[in-house]
C-alpha cells in the first residue's frame, strides 16, 4: 500500500497533542429514532467541542504543530464561518495572532465568534458581494507578507485532515461495535480524516459521506475520478458549500466507501427532527447525515450507525422553518 | 431531627429502583458562561432525559414501587405537559395503561408525546377554557372510579419526590465539588427531593429554588410560613406555574436555602443564551436558574455552582424571542 499525506500514526499523534485543549465529546442516543430507522443510532456531538464545531480539533493540530519561532509570527486562514472561529480559538489558547480573511457579508453571529475569541479580522477585497476564491488568496497573501503568520487551510491541509481524524478515534474508541459512519463532506477534511482512522481501525466498517444534492462534487468527483468543482451550491448547508481539494479528495477516493446525497427538504426536517429528538442545536450541515438516514439512503436495518453531529452554530434569528409547518 | 416523608435512604432506593430505565444523563460546561459569570458552572441536562425531561424519574419510581395486582390497573395523572408524557413511558414500559386526564387546550405537542408513548387521555370536562383542579379531580376521579388506576401526582407524592432526588444524587456523585445548586421550582418535587439529597449527600452545599417572578409563590410561602397558592401565572416558564403542595412546602422549608425570583425578560434571555452557548434545547422552566446568575440572584464569585436543566420540551413554532432581535 503507498504511502499517504495522512496516517493513522498522523491521527494518533494529533489527539495526544489536541486532547487536552479539546472536549472529548459525547455519544447521544434516542430510543425513538432507532425505532423508527431499524438501525441502533449514535451522535457524536460535536457540536459540543469547542467553538462548536470539529474544526477545532484541526485548527488546535495546525497551531500546536508549529515551531516557537513559526507560532510568534501568528496563524492565517480565510474562511466565513466556522474555520474563522476556530483558528481564533487555538490561536489564543496558545497566545498567538489569528488573521482571519472574512468577506464583507459575513453573518454578524459569525464577525462576533471572532472577536470572541481575539481573531484578527482583515477583510476581503472583493469586486462582487461574495469574493472569489482568488480574492481570499489576495487577501491572505497581503497577510502573510505583513506578518509572516503561517496558513492553515480548512480542509486542504494534512494538519488539519488528521485533526478532524481524531474524532473517529474518539467514536471507535467509545462505541467500537459501529458497522457505518456517517459523515457530512464539504471540502472533505472531517470525512478524510474519518476515513482514514475508521479503515485503520475497523476495515470492516462502511465509512459513508453525506452531501446535499446541491452540492454534490464530492460524488461527481468520485464517479468522474477527478475533481469536479462546486459551481453555485444553493444549499442550507452552508458548511458544505465548499469543493474537494487536492489533498483530500484521493484520501476521500481512497478510504471513503460511497457518497450519498440528499434534498434540501429532506436536511430541514432531519434538521428540526434532531433537535426535538435529541435537544440539541445542530446546523444544517450536520442535520446531511440524518437526511440520509430518513430518506433510505443508507441501509442501516439491524446495524450500529455512527453520526457525526459535526457542529451547532446556528442562527436562532434564521431557523429554516415556518411556524405554521406543524403547530 | 424529626422523621420527614422522604429520607435519603428512599432517594437510594428509588435509583436502584429506576436506573436501568433512566438515563444517567451527561453534565455539559462552557468556559465562556464560567468567564462571564465568575464561577464553574455544570449542567446537568435532565432535557436529555427519557421523555425529555427530570420527571421521567418520578414517574418511573411511582410505576416502578406499585404491586402487581396494582400495576395491572393502570396509572393515572392530571396534566396538560411534561407528566403526561414521562407517566405515560413509564406505564408502557411496564406494560401497564396510562389514563391521562389532559385540558382539551393542551397543546398538541403535548398531545403528541402522550399518544406517542400510548398513553390514554381522557378530556377535562371544563366550564372555561383552562380547567380547574376541581374540574381535573373530577376527571381523575372518574378514570379512578372506573379503571381502579393508581393515581401519580406529578409532585405531591413521596415516590415522585424521591425520584426527582435521584438527580441529585447522580450529580453530586459525578460533580462532589459543588458548592450550590440551582433548581427550578414549580410544584416543588424536583427542588425538595434535590433538597433532600442535596443535605444528606454534602450539608455545606447551598440548594436554591429558582423561580419566575410572575409565579413567586414558593416564595411568597415560604415568606410566609404557609403555602400562598399561586394566583393567575402568568409565566413563559410553563412548567412552573403550579403551586407548592402540602408535601412539597414542608420539606422544602427545612431542607432548601433559598428562593430566588427572576423576570420574564431575563428568562427569555437566559433561555436563548444556554441555547447558543451550550448548543442544547432547553424549555423556558429550564432557564430559570440561568437567568438568576446572569441577573446576579445568586453569589457565585469562585463557586462551583450546579445547574439542573430540568427538560428540553419546547415548540420550535412559538419560540419566545423576535427574529430582529439580535440580527
Amino acid at each position: 500500500m503507498p504511502d499517504t499525506p495522512v496516517t493513522m500514526a498522523n491521527i494518533r499523534e494529533a489527539h495526544e497533542r489536541i486532547r487536552a485543549s479539546i472536549h472529548r465529546t459525547p455519544i447521544l442516543t434516542s430510543s425513538s429514532l432507532d425505532a423508527d430507522s431499524g438501525g441502533r443510532l449514535y451522535f457524536k456531538c460535536e457540536n459540543f467541542q469547542r467553538a462548536g464545531v470539529f474544526k477545532a480539533r484541526g485548527a488546535f493540530n495546525a497551531v500546536l504543530s508549529l515551531t516557537d519561532a513559526e507560532a510568534s509570527q501568528g496563524v492565517v486562514t480565510s474562511s466565513s464561518g466556522n474555520q474563522a472561529a476556530a483558528l481564533s480559538l487555538a490561536a489564543r489558547s496558545r497566545g498567538i495572532p489569528a488573521f482571519i480573511a472574512m468577506p464583507k457579508v459575513a453573518l454578524q453571529s459569525k464577525v462576533s465568534a471572532v472577536r470572541r475569541y481575539a481573531g484578527n479580522i482583515v477583510w476581503v477585497e472583493a469586486v462582487g458581494n461574495i469574493p472569489t476564491s482568488e480574492e481570499y488568496d489576495a487577501t491572505a497573501a497581503g497577510i502573510r507578507a505583513r506578518t509572516g503568520a503561517s496558513p492553515v487551510h480548512p480542509y486542504n491541509d494534512t494538519r488539519t485532515i488528521a485533526g478532524q481524524g481524531t474524532c473517529a478515534l474518539e467514536f471507535l474508541g467509545d462505541q467500537p461495535d459501529l458497522d457505518v459512519l456517517l459523515v457530512p463532506v464539504g471540502g472533505g477534511g472531517l470525512l478524510a480524516g474519518s476515513a482514514i482512522a475508521g479503515k485503520a481501525l475497523k476495515s470492516s466498517m462502511r465509512v459513508i459521506g453525506c452531501e446535499p444534492e446541491m452540492a454534490d462534487d464530492a460524488r461527481q468527483s468520485l464517479l468522474a475520478h477527478r475533481i469536479i468543482p462546486q459551481s453555485d451550491p444553493r444549499t442550507i448547508a452552508d458548511g458544505l458549500r465548499t469543493s474537494l481539494g487536492d489533498l483530500t479528495f484521493p484520501l476521500i477516493a481512497r478510504f471513503a466507501d460511497d457518497i450519498v446525497t440528499v434534498s434540501e427538504a429532506a436536511i430541514v426536517r432531519a434538521m428540526r427532527l434532531v433537535w426535538e429528538t435529541l435537544k440539541v442545536l445542530i446546523e444544517p450541515s450536520s442535520a446531511v447525515p440524518m437526511a440520509a438516514i430518513a430518506e433510505g439512503k443508507v441501509s442501516l436495518e439491524g446495524k450500529c450507525v455512527g453520526v457525526v453531529i459535526s457542529g451547532g452554530n446556528v442562527d436562532l434569528d434564521r431557523l429554516p422553518w415556518k411556524p405554521s409547518e406543524s403547530a
